[in-house]
């Protein structure tokens, strides 16, 4: 007799986004000639670079011919894009990479999400709070968890409380723990570390044999000095932090799928005879027994996004998105929200005012300004009482997006 | 302290094409001049048919303008192709499916190996023997079996002995099992099972609560009437089976990445209440948490396969591997070698004479005739003795070999 995999019991159904569309819905019935404007998306909306879409054409014409065709790839990517990728995102800043320590893959979801399965089940997981759903989903699914309490936390794991109140930086943990899942710039709060923060980390990990799993999706949105692109511009990162990149929120590669981990040599975990293990061998092992390369086309268009015009059409991207962010900033600044994130990310977190709940101001902004956003509490607990905005939309509905807030809104 | 999944390290290393690849070079070293053929590699070789190319051309400009773009799309896949494959592939065949009972990926090798996810640990696994090794290398590494014996064979999995004395037909075996992995048309042995021997599965399946998970990533080839081409031909099956197709081998594309399984809303496994609970509810929750779709731009290159024209394209590409798989199957033949397969696969599997192991008849072929073919060996115990062909290769290249081993092999 089969029997199912009852750790996926443990989560609760993803009602986040159904429950927006639903809201959205019934306001749309009751006022058909209300204009909504989303701004709660976390995708892209720009088309792909022309580079890319140059690059992509061509290697669409390499698979017409048999001289040129490619069949299977090697499972870790091809060497043309890795060295591409280290020459331009890491030897700048330091940090010498190898070719087998960058795997390239379909995205930074499956990376993130897979990861975990390199690790012993008695491994303790820190995530921060609020947080990416998929580092603690995937944990769940794995049994790695207890079950899911009344305060919509999961038995057995560390949440690291990121606030207003402790200006978004994590705290070090009381209890050890094994398995640190960090993104920045982050999602949701669009808020950052600066070396030393993130030093402090590396250090607890060096110290206590920990794993630092470093998700820098974001890292091309970063605008100020002094924030770390990679974690492997702190001293020391290279022994205990693998990073997920993503070619999908700089180059638009949402719906094309390519991203890249790095996994140097020298990070190694316990095995139980108590030797330490070296886990670019087992991510390796991983990833040529569980999947099959990314399509050479789009290893091919993600090769263009480091020629010259690539690197140049990137950049007007993410200028595109960060005027967006700017406006969207000041506007909720200007009538006294609580606003953090949009400098470095494209993300911008706000404090619901009043003490409202993070649904009470979904309900006001759409009925007020006929706006959308994504309830804090979606992120997990500690996002009660914020909202996430996002700068992805086209830029005349965000101007139009903030003229709504500032004069409808009422706060 | 971070520890690593310490069921990775029951898995002997991939010892086998690294092993090839040692033995072709030292050949080459000592032999300069000869002229070596490869009829090992189990990856197409023809360009992509042109519907598909020009398919993917369109797709990569609409990802040019902003009003076509297309960001993330569902993780299921796109609605598009799959009511293509259930109209083209399923339908006339008598075979209905929702739409949301197929889900489309990046290949079958993911999909294959990450099904196992959704069950438990608890559950025996059945395979056959030979094997395409992932099924059973992704079980090692869940934990869910014991270690690899001096038999060559891990614990607590039930193995499936395919032979020339079975005559390929997988018997019922004696302890019960759980999940069970049938690959047909078979690779590596070209074989395939006729409709009542898979209903002999079925019913096992259906009376002992078990799961068939059956790959059928091969089933363009057939060529033969009365074999199946999906197990869903089978009564009962829908209730039991969950079936992996791809678009690598019947439209070339091993290196663009393109396959579907189909989950039917009927297959159930218990819970730990003793429950039946259906997995396609489990294996959509698996994709939409740790896989963000196949990119669009591939999608549309698959959907195109389902064209008129690219039916007909399809067609030309299987008749082109499937002569070579006849030439190569009537001349081993010719020179009095047991030969089986090749007739509704494009993999030809040969019994090496006067006892010869799988190693040795490497070597002899390599020698005698400059041929590079993959020993039966390393798909698993049962498969020593035996040796690999494969009808991937070129015409004019497959037609030297085959005169190479009808006037130079000493048999």
């Amino acid at each position: 007799m089969a029997t199912i995999n009852e750790n996926y019991l443990k989560l609760p159904g993803s009602y986040l986004f159904a429950e927006i569309a639903r809201r959205v819905a019934k306001f749309k019935e009751e006022n058909p000639s209300a204009n909504v404007i989303r701004l709660g998306i976390g995708d892209v909306t720009r088309p792909l670079p022309q580079s890319v879409i140059t690059g992509l054409h061509a290697a669409v014409d390499e698979m017409a011919n048999e001289n040129t065709f490619r069949g299977y790839g090697p499972e870790q990517g091809y060497q043309f894009l890795i060295e591409k990728i280290i020459q331009t995102d890491y030897n700048p800043r330091g940090i010498q990479l190898d070719i087998d320590e960058v795997f390239v893959s379909d995205g930074s979801k499956s990376d993130v999400g897979n990861i975990q399965e390199i690790f012993g089940l008695e491994n303790r997981v820190a995530i921060t709070d609020p947080v990416y759903p998929v580092y603690l989903d995937t944990n769940v699914m794995a049994g790695r968890t207890g079950a899911l309490g009344q305060d919509g936390r999961f038995g057995s794991v560390v949440y690291l409380t990121c606030n207003a109140e402790n200006k978004f930086v994590p705290q070090l943990p009381s209890e050890k723990v094994d398995l640190i899942y960090i993104c920045m710039p982050n999602n949701p709060t669009g808020t950052t570390l600066t070396k030393d923060e993130l030093k402090v980390w590396v250090d607890y990990a060096k110290k206590h044999n920990s794993i630092i799993l470093y998700d820098a999706a974001y890292e091309a949105y970063i605008q100020e000095e002094g924030i770390p692109h990679s974690i492997y511009e702190i001293e020391g990162a290279k022994d205990v932090a693998i990073e997920f990149r993503s070619f999908s929120k700089n180059a638009g590669f949402t719906g094309t799928r390519c991203a890249f981990t790095v996994v140097p040599k020298t990070v190694k975990a316990l095995t139980a005879a108590g030797e330490l293990y070296p886990l670019n061998k087992l991510w390796n092992r991983r990833q040529t027994t569980k999947f099959n390369g990314t399509p050479y086309i789009i290893q091919k268009g993600a090769e263009a996004v480091y020629s010259p015009q690539g690197q140049q059409e990137i950049k007007v991207l993410i200028n595109y998105y960060m005027a967006n962010a700017k406006v969207i900033r000041e506007g909720l600044a200007s009538i006294g929200l609580e606003v953090y994130g949009g400098v470095n990310a494209p993300y911008i977190w706000l404090k619901a005012p009043n003490g409202m709940d993070s649904w009470a101001f979904f309900d006001k902004l759409l009925t007020e300004a006929h706006l959308v956003g994504t309830p804090g509490s979606g992120f997990g607990p500690a996002g009660q009482g914020y909202f996430r905005l996002t700068a992805f939309g086209n830029q005349e509905n965000t101007l139009e997006a903030v003229e709504r807030i500032k004069t409808r809104l009422k706060v």
